[in-house]
């Protein structure tokens, strides 16, 4: 799937009719600003762990301002309340918020400033700014200190002023924990360990605080269902040289969870009990932490206690973050099947849809999405989706971000494209794979662009090149033959995959522009990741197709180490939107090389004559 | 030109029979190191303004080793000596430092510490150690001085031992200074004088102090000729929001240098008293400079008097590296002329040197290489070469820093291939271009891979990309055709080219991996650079083809601004060495289509009617 989240449409009902409510739900919180003494207090989109999603619980901006999108920052004061966002959202957000009072800032535009610039040209000298430092990031927080302490401004992030306003907040998530077997996961919790304390010995630490949520259940092999299509635990892991306190709700935990931590060494704590923790414990040495995951009150907490103790603090990049990206034998073996299943679900899939609406049935976006995730479900081992499944017809497929409901979405009929974006977790892998499927006649401009977005993809799979090779290094292959025709897809090409985890995770990833450090990552064998350029036509048409690749050892010779890719996806590139006049000769062939394999990967798992004669068919040489 | 340096060859000769002389010269220098209680002292590879190429008054290393590399550093103690260099020297200088007693440490291999590893492991609590700090660079020196004090080593840094001990030692260079009209350079001193003012007034400051050799020479409209092929002036300027001070030999002055600084406010002061001036000076406010280009003894003369004073420094890039990389309009016009003229030139050379072996002349790369050089001296506005013309005949072409000199050289002959990378500095700008030329029957692999260098090179020049990309983002289109081979060459794609100028300037250039950030500069219309992959095969062959380009706007549309490039360089590529079945359609199309231009554009500049019909006869489409 793209890097864009989706929208979540929890609160959407209401917002046509709440103008009112959400000025009354400002007024009560400025009530409590001044019964605390704070200015201004400030609302991000985060939970405690700075997660990519996170649950209806850590949805207060949502609540103080109507805005529904993945992305904003509320900030409000006596007589005032601002939102900022960035572009995909300005529509929707001056949609969402009418009549509440609330102000939009459009995150890069010009002349629009950012929160702590207008945080610092706004605050009177000595006055105070709230937050719930649990759910702003360390590294946020800190800017905020760092430059706000130059007007003597105070900070004030240990009240979660939401949470004693917000009267119906959901719960927060807690779901049961599970162990995977060590056969599954290819390695044990103890051997993943001793790997994080060889780090810690070189780093000289005597401690070490990871806060990220899938990296916490790599290392020890559990997951859970605390984050929507995310199977992961809300935790803290301490890990000091010779204990391991793991951080969760009790009432997650069964007796095999119970029975498994006690083997293995790990002392549970409760999950609302960290800060107090951290507070009480003596710190000796360096503690490792890594600021984009703490919160800000954690990283305070361990920083002051240490400094007190006279012990240290360092930032790293989480080593786990490594570790987990190179899948071991074991992982890959279990992915490289689980792929090639949810490749014959999908191809099946785009054999039902092609058919269904050649015969005239009625399906619209969602139904549509619907049966593929019935037919994903029915499978051994899924445990569930790993994202809300992107269905999107014709110029809704356009919008990066669009989502089909059941009560909002786009009757299919025999012309055009529909794009699907899905993927799911099994026992064994988390797959992700996007096709977009001729319904009908297409447009001259459809079948051009398909044609190149395929020759994009594949001219990236096929890429051989020397370790030390990021992604920025290799984008352009992706992007090139939509580049010679002035067409741009806005986002990266791919993004790493978990095991069993969450669809996305770094540190490497395919962008020709670099977000952070952490996109410079040099590609390693065994990491995975998507190929997915597209074109996104506005009011005309979306396509993207996205095979996900495994990084291999290629030759060795005196130039160096060569790399390559391998196909996890083998779906059908779809020949009736492929004109072979956009082709070169290495392309056609690289166009059938692929779709042969397909044919020959997916043959022995389909059992329907007819399903097999189609894609015998369907993926015969151009 | 590739970015290796050349060898210098004055000392080589002394080699052989002076192990006993630089033993002598080494315990003259630990004499020396005795008197001024000096415990470790090192020499590295410098001049005073960290320029690529130095004079041979600073080859103080070569005098105290017999290295005569481009790159390395002599560390000097009381009963050892070592010398660092990297993997292109290893050969070279186990050989030329036999007998000396001088220990060689192989940079970046395995166990191999650094200098300052090696210092901080040997060195002891309190020791001095030594270097002439104006030719150390203030980011180097910097480094010695924060890792050595932990274990309270001083730094003297005031003496140029080298100086008291080499008796014969050349003289600095002194060379005229020269004058470009505001018509040849396109911008007043005046006018860029002005926008870096600008920049200080940004940045807050209230002076700007400017090391950069080739950034002066370009800020003042200036030449000279201080640096073998490079056209600048040993000078330093001190620019506040009123005045200029230049800091040059004053031997290098005429009157008309004089009335030129005089009418633009420059303020004349000998080279030598640059340290005792910035020791005087009264500082106020921020003075800028650029780390990477200002020695440390400069740095620190700046820096303590600036503290002293209650002042500030500020590091920056030199504002001047971006204004000079982004050509103006002028500068455009003047160097597309100079570079048709030149290629003319070297197209001519081809035919001459082509038809002078089929018809059996006895020549070598050494004269060859001086052919071209004369005909090239006959144009008019002919300044200098731009570098020493590189002609490396079959196997030789292999070794990237080959030199051919009048003793030591091959022979021609009617087989395999002839790889000539040259260029000049003109009035109008400065060139450079490789062409590997056919002088006989090839093998496949030759044919293969220049088929597939030309497939690289035009693969880049004819790249469409979104204005932000930088080198990284691009290179691999260069290399792709060769790393799907499993060939790679081991330097960058491309750097950048001065105006009259260094032929290699940053901030810009084309590599997949970064050396430092200064790589990361996106690319910006204006700018040119090289485009030269090759082929290097050790005992064989050597390939590489380069043009130069200039970036030029694309389409602007609603996905963004799009930018090209364009050729500079109109040289045909040989199609007695082009392989059509390794080739795609659209590959053989951009061959003829460049080809097809260079016929076009160099004909109206050819005489001879026998060079016009083998040049039609070798453009014509494959």
């Amino acid at each position: 799937m793209t890097m864009f989240r989706w929208k979540n449409d929890n609160l959407r009902e209401d917002i046509f009719l709440m103008n009112k409510v959400i000025q009354d739900r400002l007024s009560a919180l400025r009530e409590k600003m001044t019964t605390y003494g704070i200015d201004y207090y400030l609302m991000p989109t985060s939970d405690y762990h700075n997660s990519e999603y996170s649950a209806d619980f850590f949805k207060a901006r949502e609540y103080f301002c109507g805005f529904t999108g993945s992305n904003g920052t509320l900030v409000v004061s006596k007589d005032w309340a601002g939102m900022w966002t960035d572009g995909r959202y300005f529509i929707q957000a001056e949609r969402e918020m009418k009549g509440t009072g609330v102000t939009l800032y459009k995150m890069g535009e010009e002349g629009v400033p950012t929160i702590l610039e207008y945080l610092f040209d706004n605050m009177e000298n000595g006055q105070v700014l709230g937050f719930d430092g649990k759910v702003v990031p360390a590294r946020e927080g800190l800017s905020y200190e760092n430059k706000l302490k130059k007007k003597q401004i105070k900070i004030k992030f240990d009240k979660d002023l939401a949470g004693e306003v917000w009267a119906d907040r959901p719960a927060l998530p807690c779901n049961p924990i599970y162990v995977l077997s060590d056969e599954l996961c290819g390695k044990s919790f103890a051997e993943k360990l001793a790997e994080v304390r060889e780090v810690m010995e070189k780093e000289k630490a005597n401690s070490y605080l990871l806060c990220k949520l899938d990296d916490i259940c790599w290392l020890t092999n559990l997951r859970g269902n605390d984050v929507e299509c995310n199977p992961v635990i809300l935790s803290y892991l301490f890990i000091t040289k010779k204990s391991v306190s793991m951080f969760v709700q009790f009432d997650e935990l069964n007796d095999e969870v119970r029975a498994y931590c006690e083997n293995n060494g790990i002392e549970l704590v409760a999950y609302n009990r960290i800060i107090s923790w951290l507070d009480e414990y003596e710190y000796e040495g360096i503690t490792l932490y890594d600021e984009r995951n703490v919160s800000y009150s954690v990283y305070r907490t361990v920083k002051d206690n240490s400094e007190s103790a006279g012990a240290g603090i360092k930032n790293i990049y989480d080593p786990t973050e490594m570790m987990k990206a190179c899948k071991n034998e074991t992982e890959i073996k279990n992915i490289r099947e689980v792929y090639i299943k949810d490749s014959a679900v999908l191809t099946k899939f785009i054999y039902w849809v092609k058919n269904e609406i050649k015969n005239g049935a009625k399906l619209n976006e969602y139904t549509a999405a619907m049966h593929l995730d019935g037919m994903r479900a029915a499978l051994p081992g899924f445990i569930e989706l790993s994202f809300p499944t992107i269905s999107a017809y014709k110029d809704n497929a356009a919008m990066m971000h669009y989502e089909a409901t059941e009560d909002s979405n786009a009757e299919l009929a025999a012309e055009g494209f529909l794009l699907v974006d899905s993927g799911a977790t099994y026992m064994g892998g988390t797959t992700d794979v996007t096709r977009t499927i001729t319904l009908g006649p297409l447009t001259d401009d459809e079948k051009k662009h398909y044609t190149l977005t395929a020759v994009g993809m594949l001219q990236l799979a096929n890429a051989h090149f020397l370790e030390g090779c990021n992604g920025r290094n290799l984008d352009i292959l992706a992007r090139q033959p939509l580049w010679n025709i002035g067409i741009d897809y806005k986002c990266g090409t791919g993004h790493g995959i978990g095991y069993m985890l969450n669809v996305h995770e770094g540190p490497h990833s395919i962008r020709w522009k670099s977000r952070s450090s952490e996109d410079e990552a040099a590609l390693k064998v065994g990491m995975i990741m998507s190929d997915e350029p597209g074109v996104y036509i506005e009011g005309k048409h979306g396509i993207r197709i996205e095979n996900i690749l495994e990084v291999v050892n290629g030759e060795k010779n005196s130039d160096g180490q060569f790399l390559e890719f391998r196909h996890l996806t083998y779906v059908p590139l779809d020949r009736d939107a492929i004109d072979k006049k956009y082709l070169q000769p290495r392309e056609v062939k690289a166009i059938n090389e692929y779709n042969k394999l397909v044919c020959k990967t997916l043959l022995p798992l389909i059992e329907e004559p007819e399903i097999q004669e189609w894609l015998k068919e369907e993926t015969k040489a151009l």
